[in-house]
């Protein structure tokens, strides 16, 4: 008998596969209150549930447990704003995941301003949450550090700030397959839409950009803008005045969507005039007139691993980083006749 | 001297212009706890601000004030899902209006699953909101009923039911508008794309297009389908099959979007050969291949007018369910050649 086929105690999940339920489900029934199991499930299948624990053999990890029962099983979530797409994406990573282990999840959008971000962090505090998400720290660090001297559990999201454990995109990569991609078709005179200055996505991206071209002696215009499609079509245009690039990379789709239509309005044909491309593959770039080339994050799964970090530093483990994998996708936007 | 020159009290609006800072930082040093005032402000801004409310004579109206004390001045939202641009929309004019009054807010899915509906509700009670606003009520009413009877102050938004304080679109007029329009152009074979039987959005647009199409003796074939693309593409695929409609009206853009993929698909173009119409012209509308021809929403505003709604819930007011005015933009989508 091999070591795979000895009896192992069973996890939630076994017992949730085995009564044909939700982990979230189990978890309450077996770890909840006695009024969150009612909640969680109909005195029938909390019955099922608890016969399926017993026949295998479920023991409780009573460390897990203890914390437990001291916990609120909810997690804040800040973000920019929730109609941008990417992150209203990445929340709903965090909550299915967040579901998963039986917590709640909410969201409050920020505006990038230190002072919401301070009023709603303190909000959630007040609401006694087990653990923050930041979808919306700034490079310098300053609000998260102080969070972190408080010793409040959080991890960061999409961006990352002063080595705090955080779950982003590889977007330095990201911004360097931009660049060979553009290099690859003959573009040398190329400009960057840097996005806000106070965002690792922007400023990675970027860089990795940059480093790339200067790797074959080229330097690249840069500009900052909001991450918006009015603030790209307003950078684009003074790009194309003042350097007359062959190709621009917007270090997200809406600013792209505002460079596209920057082109159009200057009279030249993107993709056959000058090349455009955006970054996170947002639903809508394949969907423009001329489709969008933009860099695909795992925004949803960025979202759910952040929240698998939350919980093991709410487990009291070593959280470890995590850069997820951008893939390019090319499109009509960076074809050339 | 006139009526208009007497003296009146100042409000709150009226000092914050004074001292050049927000409402909401007013309403939170005038109202708020002493450790609510000291996070809203310096103590030279809070300084200054009682100054000014004592040269203006400022004097809170005392009911408000007692009931504000007992109020954690905190707003629970749920809508079916924020990665839909709707919804997020809503919840940031949710959000600006609530600022206004002092109030902060938080958000949670629901995924329109009754389940999660109930447990959210049942999570925001239990961080102490003193209203909630629900984008994602049923059109049973059901388990909106059960929380008016439990006295706890709501209201919805985006979707009408059961007779509860709701600001909406007025969705009938909407539907009456595209078939007016489709009428307009010579379509007598229509169809629609009726989304979820159970969000009045649906329901309204539906039966206002369909009353429509009856007052000049002519019916139309509807089809129920989820409100996103991938919903709408099945539906129109059928549709296109079973009835050849020369228009169809999706009751939301994203299946409209979809529904614009089956034309394509099925070697038609859209315009041309079968006209598609959407609702609530997001801002994807006008960037797609063929533009949309789509009714627009007030979205933000409708999110605006809910909080104010809530407020005189909470005022203890009589608040009067409003309907706002749909517009209809003409695109592409439906021109004929």
């Amino acid at each position: 008998m091999g070591r795979e086929d000895r009896k192992r105690p069973a996890t939630l999940r076994t017992i949730a596969q085995s009564a044909g339920v939700d982990v979230s489900t189990v978890s309450r029934v077996l770890n909840g209150s006695p009024e969150d199991a009612a909640r969680a499930a109909s005195r029938e299948t909390a019955d099922a549930i608890r016969e399926w624990a017993a026949r295998l053999d479920y023991r409780p990890n009573p460390h897990a447990k203890s914390l437990r029962t001291q916990r609120s099983n909810l997690v804040g979530v800040l973000v920019p704003r929730l109609s941008d797409v990417v992150l209203a994406t990445i929340y709903e990573g965090i909550e299915d995941a967040a579901a998963r282990h039986g917590f709640a999840t909410f969201v409050m959008n920020s505006h990038d301003r230190p002072d919401e971000q301070r009023a709603r962090t303190e909000l959630a505090l007040s609401r006694r949450v087990d653990g923050l998400v930041f979808g919306d720290a700034h490079h310098d660090g300053g609000f998260v550090d102080e969070i972190a001297q408080r010793r409040i559990p959080f991890v960061l999201v999409s961006r990352h700030a002063g080595g705090h454990p955080s779950v982003t995109c590889d977007d330095y990569r990201g911004g360097r397959l931009v660049a060979a991609h553009f290099l690859e078709r003959g573009h040398r005179r190329t400009a960057v839409i840097a996005g806000e200055p106070f965002a690792s996505t922007g400023i990675d991206r970027t860089a990795g950009f940059v480093d790339r071209y200067r790797e074959e002696g080229l330097d690249v215009a840069t500009v900052h803008s909001r991450f918006d499609t009015a603030g790209g079509h307003q950078a684009a245009e003074q790009l194309l005045t003042e350097v007359e690039p062959t190709a621009i990379f917007a270090v997200n789709d809406f600013a792209a969507i505002g460079a596209l239509g920057a082109v159009r309005d200057a009279r030249l044909r993107p993709g056959a005039d000058v090349a455009v491309a955006g970054f996170n593959d947002t639903p809508l770039a394949a969907e423009l007139p001329v489709p969008l080339t933009s860099v695909r994050s795992p925004m949803h799964e960025m979202g759910r691993r952040a929240l698998e970090l939350l919980m093991t530093v709410l487990d009291g483990g070593t959280p470890e980083s995590q850069r997820l994998e951008p893939e390019l996708i090319v499109r009509a936007s960076t074809a050339r006749p």
